[in-house]
């Protein structure tokens, strides 16, 4: 029997997240279409398995409980799979690490594509985006990471908190590679941890399927269009 | 000594759903002024007890943690203080059910004044608003929430979803009370709950203090200004 079923676009974006975890715990999973998604998102929340206004949603197949908001997949994938210290200010710190990365998200797309990306707006993104790095670098820093060694939160073995930090970077850098640079000068503990990470096998391979199934993606859309113009931009801040 | 600060602006929005459980555990708490939050969020995050890229922050005192995020920070209280059941689906709910209240203040401020409401925006929202407000009813009436008694995850007492729960729809309805009539159409059980969370003592002397504090302002700015010009527009729809 397949462990879950991940309802989530075609795409990296939050998704990856989930499947980042899963990869990492072992877990069996499928995915389901884009149709399917429309279908879910579309339906009266009466009709949905876990009322949603969009995806993720995570089926677990042990109990048949869905659930959606991403960080309430990942906290319950975490928690489930001995991926978070079991102390109140450990989880609160990945709760918060999670919605900072969901932030990011949401500004590196002007909020799910609310407005599309110009030379000006992202010009004047680069400071903030720049200073979201450094939050998580100095996070980690605090809790003993450097550039060759050390998890975010201090553990002995990367939780959830690494998976989230790893995904969210790593991915963004390797799916826009113009980013990578910032990412090193601003954030090379970080950059450290994305690294090891990414190199886990689990990882690795989740990393290799992904790139065949959903291709240079990233957040997908007009706004992935409009974001890969500003970044390509020669004179545009933060590219290579 | 007092127990707790929270860093936030003086509105009630997102410092609100912090306060309410504040005031619901009968925790001592002082919060700093405008200058304060300015300072804080301007720091560089070497220099932030927590790295953090905006407010609410709170501090406990038992043990100077500092912690940034709605959902950490909730989440942290509500374990701490005995308000989430402990189990992994209910904990899991507990945070959907936040990151949904997050999203709603994201949309209804067009995520945090990205952009100004117009007409045409705040019409083409009304469906979307309401859906939210049926997914809260929905989740409420899968556990046994009916308009006169029971809490929104089926708990015998009220715990930190249902302080949520009220703090989001209670406080945005008495704030923009044009929106009241909404919310009784689409979710009559959750208009029920936010009144028997809002009669609590704790939540009354609460909002006293608040209106007090606070005046009429919710989500502050300019973009309550153009919120409230839309809502306010004779045939707009949600108007009373």
């Amino acid at each position: 029997m397949t462990d879950y079923t991940l309802h989530y676009w075609p795409i990296q974006f939050r998704g990856q997240f989930v499947r980042a975890v899963l990869a990492h715990v072992g877990a069996s999973w499928n995915e389901t279409g884009f149709d399917d998604i429309v279908a879910r998102k579309s339906a009266k929340p009466a009709q949905q398995p876990i009322p949603h206004m969009g995806p993720p949603v995570l089926t677990d197949h042990d109990r048949e409980f869905s659930i959606s908001q991403m960080a309430a997949i990942l906290v319950y994938l975490g928690e489930k799979h001995g991926l978070v210290a079991d102390d109140l200010a450990s989880r609160a710190m990945t709760i918060k690490l999670i919605d900072d990365a969901n932030d990011v998200l949401y500004e590196m797309t002007r909020h799910n594509g609310a407005q599309q990306w110009t030379h000006e707006a992202w010009t004047g993104f680069q400071p903030r985006l720049q200073r979201w790095m450094v939050i998580f670098e100095e996070t980690g820093r605090r809790n003993g990471l450097t550039e060759q060694s050390g998890f975010i939160l201090g553990t002995d073995v990367p939780g959830l908190a690494d998976l989230v930090t790893a995904t969210l970077w790593g991915t963004m850098t390797s799916k826009l590679p113009a980013l990578r640079p910032m990412l090193e000068a601003h954030a090379p503990a970080i950059t450290g941890l994305c690294d090891r990470v990414g190199a886990l096998p689990s990882q690795t391979e989740l990393r290799i399927k992904s790139d065949e199934d959903f291709g240079d993606a990233w957040c997908g859309g007009e706004i992935e269009a409009s974001l890969r113009a500003v970044i390509q931009e020669p004179n545009a801040p933060g590219s290579s």
